[in-house]
């Protein structure tokens, strides 16, 4: 369904060629500063033609607030928003009309839905993820204000030129220890924090665009002062919301958390994390991090931290062959530019993602405490 | 919460030393034929104390139906099941009292609820899993029903013995397009359908226990005859509920679909799957299988396969440096003996929480296409 | 919450005085024929200022759908609609500011949210009923489609002028089995079919409108052609959805389906509705239909009907005695004018919200019956 | 469904004749004090066969609690709990298995399931509220603990016999401010608080059972020390959550809260609850309560009191004219003796499913304030 979150909610509506595309969000906070200001940012970020990195089509994408705020404050009640379509023409396609495009939820949809939106993929248009991003954006807000979580996301990895994300190795959790936004945003529209891969991730992008072709990646995110005590057991695990939300992300095709993958490969006696008492947050804190802040899919409090590849964009203009709707063989060569790399404009996605599923376990962990403090 | 699911829904109940665990299912087709024969072999499958690669305690598991059902056929109404837990003695864990075991939920659970289950982890123990595999044999019969949807899940890793699941690589899509749960099983309680690698991965586990230490692994599931249309956008696309179910099975850190982590390093031109006109299924399908069965969050008729990391049990009975409750550095050891490779009982909990998926998006889709069929 | 309906769901947003109040519908069916004109009608009816009998103020209330369909047949993804708030002014209301009005939900806003809207009651403004009119006319629609549903609600009550709803009447039945919304529209703005009471009542709220005071009434509804098998077994009873929706619509304080509260005073013998086999739907059918179409929270194929009280307006321009939110005592005096009447407005409300609640019964039953035909 | 509440929620399974009936609670505070004692006492007041005046067949229903407690203590993990069905017996219903039961679900089931559940109504049989009653109980004792809230039920009609409910007399608000479920039970069996009309209403049901006929009746209930601010705007407003409750209990036909279906007569300058300011609660207060506890559907801190009218018992031993499953005219005489009023053994029911309704709705408030707490 387009629904997401029990008690902090968001549901989205909206195709690439529709009037508007938009969300409702339920169970914010009354009392919250929020104009539309706080928006906007994230949404900028997602938007493309913000360089040669990704596509020219110039949208504006300005998020209006239709209701839920006044004076600047939020009401406790749900939070309407909406972005204009700028770009609702209904037809720029060319012959993908005829075809399925490959790997694209062309040939999928008209599977489900029987009906075939004439422009492009509808509702799997990456426009689809605005109203994830404006909720997003409201979550982390929250977010910041209840306990300082800081939720960062950069891209790792682009085609098969990787930055260190070792979970073993000390010098990248000690990035994940420090790196912000801005730290990611002055690496220009790459979005790689490592100096040493970024040049090279560019050229891999552009060298695909040169070759009307596209290229995946991997975005990894770093979450920091969650506050202990959040994911519900059994099926409702952080890690499994996470999970969830990430792989909601369309062109997305997995997940890890902490070790991930490479994990497996360690003994438990190396693989645990020892606790310790730390004297600054008086409390027990775990001297490795190999679980990536959960355990039993409840957080502990250290960094949560995890990976999303993204899969090379479907649209390409490069010639393809493959068969059309109807079953014949042909060639299909996509009209129009496109972006060669999604994954640089995934990261405040992933952002989004990340703190509707946390404002989602704080509410609800925040009810069982004050349940708890009546009871006991 | 303990419910997963939205039209097919399992709730489950259930700690490790409690008088019984069990499960209530919700959404059973009425006039399925049912009785325990149909749920205990896969409950057999999970059980530990199956083999020398197992934990000894030799739980017997019988799943007793206590509802939904007569004369060996569902009513249409929810399946109340329940396996009394034998062995229902509050302690055995020694100095585990005062330890929270490092990378257990020990710490967490007692962070989230401020009360700490006396008998190990509680409700993070695997005995949880026994009702998601019972429901999950109930969804996976209906399944086989309805449309001989085959779920297969097997080892293909353990530590860093690694069987071949390389995406790209045809005679692995070759083993998917084959591979049966008896064939799975007559490797052994191992479970790696890869004779080659197999022993490497029994004397992995072996060593591992000689250590008294524990180790990793990867299930890799293939599903075939899924119909086209199954999975919700935008939020419960079908690899993001498959990825939700998988993460919140304990233990696990991971999730990758088709082309997973490895795709993002090949460009849209080789990884996009193309299109063809298939005589023998009289409708469209794609020549390869980058996408893993599914396009936009939408089932697209392929063979669905991902794989799930498991981490090393954080249970082991060697000698930790760690700290206690109170923040006191010290040694725990703990008492009796463990399992040290969970990922081969894994497997009939991931063939179980695929069933559960499918099972839900299947209902959701019958009911579009009735809704579709009355309008169009 | 916001939200409502499981399958066919619809969340809304909106309150008196911000931008524009709205909603998104998931679960329409692919391929329904829709746009606005199938929508404005019922939007229509449920404005104020139609005539003398209601508020003044002109609402013009256009709907205008924002994505979900395209050439006029909706693509089976979520239907966003909004209805532009032409008055924005967030104030009008004098001293209605230092009081909370007497039987408004003002004093409960701010208790729950402790925040107050500048602007009267917020989200309890019955502009947020838009919404839910513009989702119901979906489901109605489809419901239409799907098997000839007729929805039809109309004034049974007005203050202590009550036409004749007896339910042991066989001359009330019998206006059940052929009322349709034109004849209720026939009567006037009253929407009372009942001739010989219907000036009475139009006099009751004229009454009350020249002594700046406000009197409640009774809306009855009938639903034709329902399927049988409607109704989740066993909290979501078919009644148990009709009475959550009813009761959620602003100032209802009741429900009484079938017989309701006349009929505990009739024996079993009396009460049964004796089952016959009817040539004409060559199927069961009962001699009598105190059950109201509904038995054991299904739907048997009998006509629906049910009452809905709704109390007089809690806003009068008539001075009351009361406290403000400081405790002093003082009275309050509503500028404006304020509609006497909500009842007659109330009946597309009604006939929504009952639509909304069984096009998702509708469709979980055609889930359903596609598995049975499956397995049996 | 067979789940009801959002945070706090039940799921039950179990129908007459099967191995037990039971349920699990999710959502329960930890730490909460907790064995069968606490929940047994309501069950027994569910019990039939109390005495002369109910069903004679003497059901044990003892309650075992399967999990999440330990020494009497609730973990925070889901309580499952069962209640073994003595009386197994597919059969004792002569030709009943001919006929469905005029007004009883017979019909409906095997309309909507397509397969009959052999003995009797399967889980339209009363066993199934054994569930709602367990879980209630838990509810109960956590609000109790919580804001001291006291919910008391109590019979209030039966047949054309009534107490004086009137909501504009102070008799019967006054009853409502003291009345205990002590007293009520003290009452004896019948249940009505009422010393003038209960003698009458014994005497309206043993004529009916000496008809081998049934009769109706009408539970009312109040509920004390509700907080203010309970009730999700819009649709989960608090009353619509009872109603929805109240409908979901077998038998039941309507709901009616505050002054209800009479307050419809009476003009707003009459019906407004004017506010003062109490000193004794430092808070505004209304003066009357013709709104019954909820404004806009959120408690306002007033008692909370409905009524609820329950049909007579659809099975009878009397004979009726009806027709047979397969359309055959015939006369139905159900074998046995059966309960000729359910209304008295409703009182716990309604009572639970108010706990489980308050319970949901309270600890949906405490993570509102927490979180508002924080943002202001």
């Amino acid at each position: 369904m387009s629904s997401f979150g029990q008690v902090f909610r968001v549901t989205t509506y909206g195709e690439s060629h529709c009037k508007s595309v938009g969300c409702i969000v339920e169970g914010v906070p009354p009392g919250l500063s929020l104009t539309e200001e706080d928006i906007q940012p994230q949404l900028t970020r997602r938007r493309p033609g913000q360089s040669k990195l990704s596509t020219p089509r110039n949208e504006k994408d300005r998020v209006e607030i239709q209701s839920g705020t006044e004076f600047g404050r939020t009401l406790g009640t749900p939070i309407g928003m909406l972005v204009k379509n700028e770009d609702q023409r209904p037809h720029d396609y060319g012959d993908m009309d005829d075809f399925p495009r490959p790997s694209h939820a062309d040939f999928t949809y008209i599977e489900k839905y029987g009906i075939k939106a004439s422009s492009g993929g509808g509702r799997s248009s990456a426009r689809e993820t605005i109203g994830r991003v404006a909720a997003g954006a409201i979550a982390d807000k929250f977010l910041q204000q209840a306990c300082g979580v800081e939720i960062v996301a950069f891209v790792s990895q682009i085609g098969s030129v990787r930055m260190n994300r070792d979970p073993f190795d000390p010098k990248f959790l000690q990035l994940l220890n420090t790196i912000t936004r801005e730290q990611v945003d002055a690496t220009g529209p790459i979005r790689c924090p490592d100096a040493s891969v970024a040049g090279a991730m560019v050229e891999e992008i552009e060298r695909h665009r040169g070759d009307k072709d596209s290229i995946g990646g991997v975005v990894t995110c770093v979450v920091r002062n969650v506050p202990t005590g959040l994911g519900e057991p059994c099926f409702d695990k952080l890690e499994a919301k996470l999970a969830h939300a990430m792989l909601s992300i369309p062109a997305s095709k997995g997940f890890e958390i902490g070790s991930g993958f490479a994990g497996v490969a360690l003994p438990g006696s190396k693989h645990n994390d020892p606790f310790f008492f730390d004297e600054d947050s008086n409390r027990l804190r775990t001297r490795t991090n190999n679980s990536g802040g959960v355990q039993g899919g409840i957080s502990n409090g250290e960094h949560i931290y995890f990976s999303v590849p993204f899969k090379s964009a479907a649209t390409i203009s490069q010639a393809q062959a493959t068969a059309t709707y109807a079953g014949a063989d042909g060639v299909l060569a996509a009209k129009g530019r496109h972006d060669p790399s999604v994954t640089p404009r995934a990261t405040p996605i992933v952002e989004a993602m990340t703190a509707l599923v946390l404002a989602d376990a704080f509410l609800l962990q925040k009810a069982r405490e004050a349940a708890r403090a009546i009871v006991s």
